[in-house]
């Protein structure tokens, strides 16, 4: 291959489908000059960047335009090789029209990995049908100040909830053969005060801890075959030209053998706002050099200035070699330098490609029934009741609800459910007037079909950030003449400043947006019991509301399917079961501040601010009560390169099924140098105890999960004794023991397994 | 010695000094134990904490109660060796009746190392002369997060103006025999989310590059003798526990060769609070090896625990020795061991000591009409004019204003003026009834003696952080009938929550306290010109205020002669010269944001946060205006470790006389690890500019200026192209030159001087 050709092979160009089935056109993005397709093609193309992602188009035209793309990219060079084509898929395949899941904090809330790996498999089939071979998912950043929009990308606040929900994940998508992504490495979510792409200031133990080990276990554990570089700096070294990250820890020693994507423009920012590079092919060099082998999402450093820069012998040609190299290895991996490789994707594979795009319009739905059910199964399982003074359920006869008062901004807004990757926010976002592609039923549509003989009146009083407050005058009328008021809370979901939460929608505190802290305050005021009912991006601190309301329930973004959960939730027709995979905070300033803190970041020893939340991570209530018992060691001591196992009974000693959450956290006493407090290191979704039941839940943990970044930077596992506490959640420790760990100090082996095996009777 | 004996000079005792001349007391703190004198006296005494620090007492019986506590010390063991006695002076010796000088801020504020020097030689001449020997001051502290509570006890945000102001101060203080003391070593004003002592997360760079410097240069050129650790850990390590930091830094790089102190009860804590030790004993020897040499401020963990585990060969007896040189090296320097050593202060010199209190009470003057002076000279020099639509001054004749509404909080509160260091807060706060000791003018008596002929009406409006609002209409309707409001606004310092500002009382956002915000709104709509006076601890966003006002006038606790200083300001007798030593937000939330930042922590390329400040650091109005002309560079090319020189000169084009202050700013262009956009490098405080006068100021930098934490992790000069800013604040650069280093990349030579080099003609 000539140097033109290999270069070729490492970038993109960001394209939009055509809504005819035509070939697709170079997207004209604001961040990027005008890329001519037909004077690249012949060198060959790496990537195609978000066929499906700019333009609402017919699924199946746009397999069509993607697949006429494909034939003329693979015709245009001389290898006949085609461009990977790639997508977003955050929660649910960014396409028009294609099923909306909840966001990542929802997945994070349900503690069941194997249900997001069953969403996963899902859009990964979809992905796939129409041609896509790469999703840019999942997100494995780990929530370090709720205040940074992208917050509901993100699975938690705990590295070991995210590793293991982000692992089942990749397995999913992977398992119907689209390349997982995982993003972004690494650092993102701890972008300075929440500011999004600001500076990260951690230190290097931190992000060993905290923000590597997601990443670590999927990379080990998951089979994945590509990592996406982060766009900020830590500590003053961009992600994209750290070699140390990309190379050395990702390759070198946690043996990742697949591509490294530059997240968008990355590259060119080492030269236009982290000034470590003073062009962009001295960029280019320096991401080549780190580690990273394709420049998405279009061709700006890693075309002409790349080409120069090895020409004038600045970067050398070797470093085009190592990334061409994985970027075709990868394309063979996916059959597409195969000699039978065919553009046409599964969903035309019977269709006339040939006629007018009437002859396939419609023959793709994206959203079918068993992937809807799925979603909502989803949202079910992730909906979080924080607080409950007996009124809920609302079930028939349990109480005597003729007139539910449903006040808020977000009851009657249908993309309430959405976060800003969904396809009807990122893109719709910019067009009001586009259809929204799925049905996307309002809180108020629910809660009618919900409760058929119930009274529903309904105000939006204020909006979700409009600061008004001359709706308040109705909303209260409303509330004091009606049995119950739910008020409808949360966030409107943008991109870059358009909404509450998402991608460039950061938060100055965590105070509900706009007037809605004011709003739920009249409502209290007005006398009627409040149901407080959050569709957030982010966890809000609720002001008296988190003491005053009469149940508070809260959700993630639940989803296409996620008003009806909710209202299910509500009436009672499914008991509640998610938990808290952030802290909900009880002060709205005095960011940043998460449960995974050492005992200085706690309960203010000599500050005056208490950061206690208002409700703890892994919290959640349902609608049965448990005992937990018999909690027996098998071993109260183990080496350090060991494991020990215990195990307890939970019993369902309420009157109706429900769903418990064993969470196992770890308290290390003394160690050599300064622990949080507790973090998690196991957990068991018990799904579906009956009255009466119980189950036996045995855990084993090897010692590896105590290990941290001792002084001399490699992560160890001590002697020593642990403390081991079983509870509901973070803040409610149930049954407690000690295990001593014996034996000499141990450097972490990156070749065992990072997770705990549970066993449920 | 013995092992006991050795020991003894390892720890303090905290004391009382008796208000009747007797002997000190042991002060029954509420975080320690009772400590039985007479016990421990014949093994002898490192350290007598804080004699004049925990009650009213008349300085000379101060003096001779420490006198008669010398003596019994140095008669109770083998050796005859007396204490060092310590005190607190950070803005002044923090005793009953001292000068309380302007807090650090405010030293910040007048960019004038010369006078800060001058200000701490006075106070070491009134420490030695009652028998002190050292002082737990200066805070080198560089500000990250302005919602610390602490914010008041530092110097400022930039760690070039925190170093030279230091620097002088230490200077100052040296000069009068007495030890300073560097504190907090190192890292603490990053607590996370400004928590007093949260963890602090920041990387092994940012620390190099923010934190340490002033250490380093006030290590190497103010031949300071001891250094306090922080208590907080950075990165997982305790710096109480850090051997790197206080060993391998501080003395094998930087060349120290003086003493380490605790912070108070800061060993404890590496076993009750951090978790890195098990036990008390651990935590000696823990902070023994990492090179703490004293335990303050009592006996806790270097007594019986120490001994211990010396006896047990848990902790080696080497170390014990290593440290007790140095307390000693130290008690010979001070001549404490001298044989002709007298326990008589200088103030009893010729007192007879041996007559009843009463010969000696009265006769020491800790605040003399010299200090006074020295301490108006200050506050005057730090007032920073922020904003003033040519309402100020108000000078007899300029304006016809009749009737002054002064109008808020801090308006009447004698203690406004102070930080939480000075004893009628630090003390007096716990005894409101208390006698002040000094004379605290409050702004309301500081007005009515600057404006004779002008009627001042004055009312609270709200108390500083009550949030009560019933005051308002009286407040409006007295702004209302007069022809300007001075909205006298602000914190009151305290201790551990009984304030607004100072140790233990941190904001959860920088908006005003309590409802002052509101009030501010409230006088603004009443349509009087409102010229807005804060006497704060730290930078407050002023919401509306800061485009609506006719004038800001911003004080950082001027101190004792505040009040007058900010009334000669407003009538035009003094002209404002101070310049911000941190920015002043524009936003409440969104913290921490300082100027020192990198591109991406400025304004949001993509976030819709922009955190640009209202007011910049160094911005500083004042009654004249100033031409900046003729920049020249001697030398465009400068080698890596070599220096060039630059000269612009400035001339009064106003017509009264004024002070500019010439600051430097660098911005490096392109590096191998991402820079601020800026740092101050150099600036020169010119002062009284007559109308019509100019002055050519000479800068010669050393690139050594330009260092940075390089990827390898140590400082480093790069060759390339610098950007050199002059301006009268980081965001009005007025003449900019380039300058370009040539050469190779060069470690930084820890014995080049750390500062530049300003001739002022």
């Amino acid at each position: 291959m000539t140097l033109e050709e290999k270069t070729a092979q490492l970038y993109g160009v960001w394209v939009g489908a055509s809504a005819e089935g035509t070939e697709v056109a170079p997207h004209q993005h604001d961040m990027e000059a005008a890329v001519d397709l037909a004077a690249l093609l012949p060198a060959g193309l790496g990537q195609l960047t978000r066929p499906f992602g700019t333009v609402p188009v017919d699924p199946a035209l746009g397999a069509l335009s993607l697949m006429r793309t494909q034939a003329r990219i693979a015709a245009a060079n001389r290898f006949g090789i085609p461009a990977i084509a790639h997508e977003e898929c955050l929660a649910g395949f960014a396409a028009w029209g294609a099923t909306a899941y909840p966001v990542p904090l929802s997945w994070g809330a349900t503690f069941d990995p194997a249900l997001i790996g069953e969403m996963a498999a899902a859009i990964g089939r979809d992905l796939r049908a129409v041609g896509v071979h790469q999703g840019l998912a999942p997100v494995l950043d780990v929530v370090r100040d709720a205040r940074w929009g992208r917050v509901e990308e993100t699975i938690g606040e705990d590295p070991y909830l995210v590793g293991t929900i982000a692992t089942a994940y990749v397995r999913g998508l992977e398992s119907a053969g689209i390349v997982a992504t995982l993003k972004h490495f690494a650092g993102y979510s701890a972008s300075r005060a929440g500011r999004n792409l600001a500076p990260v200031g951690m230190g290097a133990r931190e992000r060993a801890d905290v923000i590597l080990p997601p990443f670590e276990m999927a990379v080990r554990e998951s089979g994945v075959r590509a990592v996406m570089h982060a766009y900020t700096d830590t500590d003053g070294i961009p992600s994209a030209a750290d070699e140390r990250l990309l190379t050395g820890l990702l390759r070198d020693t946690w043996g990742f053998g697949g591509t490294v994507v530059a997240d968008y423009f990355g590259i060119a920012f080492l030269n236009t706002l982290h000034g470590v590079a003073g062009s962009d092919g001295e960029a280019a060099g320096l991401a080549l050099a780190a580690g990273v082998d394709v420049e998405l999402p279009t061709v700006k450093t890693f075309g002409a200035p790349l080409l120069d820069a090895v020409r004038d012998g600045r970067v050398p040609e070797k470093l085009v070699d190592r990334a061409v190299r994985r970027v075709l290895a990868q394309k063979a991996e996916l059959g597409l330098l195969d000699a039978d490789w065919s553009p046409v994707p599964a969903v035309l594979r019977d269709a006339d490609t040939t006629a007018g795009p009437d002859a396939v319009r419609g023959t793709v739905d994206l959203d079918p029934a068993a992937n809807r059910e799925l979603a909502g199964r989803i949202a079910e399982r992730a909906i979080v009741l924080l607080r409950n003074d007996g009124i809920l359920p609302l079930a028939p006869g349990s109480h005597t609800v003729r007139r539910i008062a449903l006040i808020g901004p977000t009851a009657e807004a249908p993309t309430a459910v959405l976060g800003c990757y969904s396809f009807p926010v990122h893109v719709g976002g910019q067009h009001p007037d586009m259809p929204l592609g799925i049905e996307l039923p309002t809180l108020a549509e629910a809660l009618r079909a919900e409760f058929p003989d119930v009274e529903i009146v309904v105000a939006p009083g204020t909006g979700v950030d409009d600061h008004a407050t001359e709706g308040f005058a109705e909303a209260v009328a409303l509330a004091r003449g009606a049995d119950v008021v739910v008020a409808a809370l949360g966030d409107r979901a943008g991109l870059f400043g358009r909404g509450t939460s998402g991608e460039g929608c950061d938060a100055e505190s965590l105070e509900l947006p706009g007037a809605q802290g004011m709003l739920l305050d009249a409502l209290l005021d007005a006398g009627t019991p409040v149901v407080t009912v959050l569709l957030a991006g982010r966890p809000y601190a609720l002001g008296r509301a988190a003491d005053e309301s009469a149940a508070v329930v809260q959700s993630f973004f639940p989803g296409e399917a996620g008003t009806a959960a909710l209202a299910a939730v509500l009436s009672g027709r499914t008991a509640p079961s998610g938990r808290l995979p952030v802290s909900v905070p009880r002060r709205a300033g005095a960011q940043p501040s998460t449960y995974l803190a050492a005992r200085l970041g706690h309960a203010g020893e000599v500050s005056n601010i208490d950061p206690t939340p208002a409700f703890g991570f892994g919290h959640g209530l349902t609608y049965t009560t448990f005992a937990w018992s018999d909690l027996t060691v098998e071993d109260t001591e183990a080496a350090t390169d060991g494991a020990f196992a215990l195990a307890l009974t939970v019993a369902n000693t309420g009157e109706r099924a429900g769903t418990e959450v064993v969470q196992l956290y770890l308290h290390d006493p003394v160690a050599s140098v300064v622990q949080p407090v507790q973090r998690l290191i196991a957990y068991a979704r018990v799904d579906g105890l009956e009255p009466g039941e119980s189950r036996r839940i045995r855990v084993t943990v090897p010692a590896d999960l105590a290990s941290f970044t001792g002084r001399e930077g490699t992560r160890i596992v001590e002697p020593g004794e642990l403390e081991l506490r079983f509870g509901a959640s973070s803040t409610r420790p149930l049954l407690t023991t000690r295990v001593t760990l014996t034996g000499p100090v141990r450097e972490l082996d990156h070749r065992r397994r990072l997770h705990a095996s549970v066993e449920v009777d």
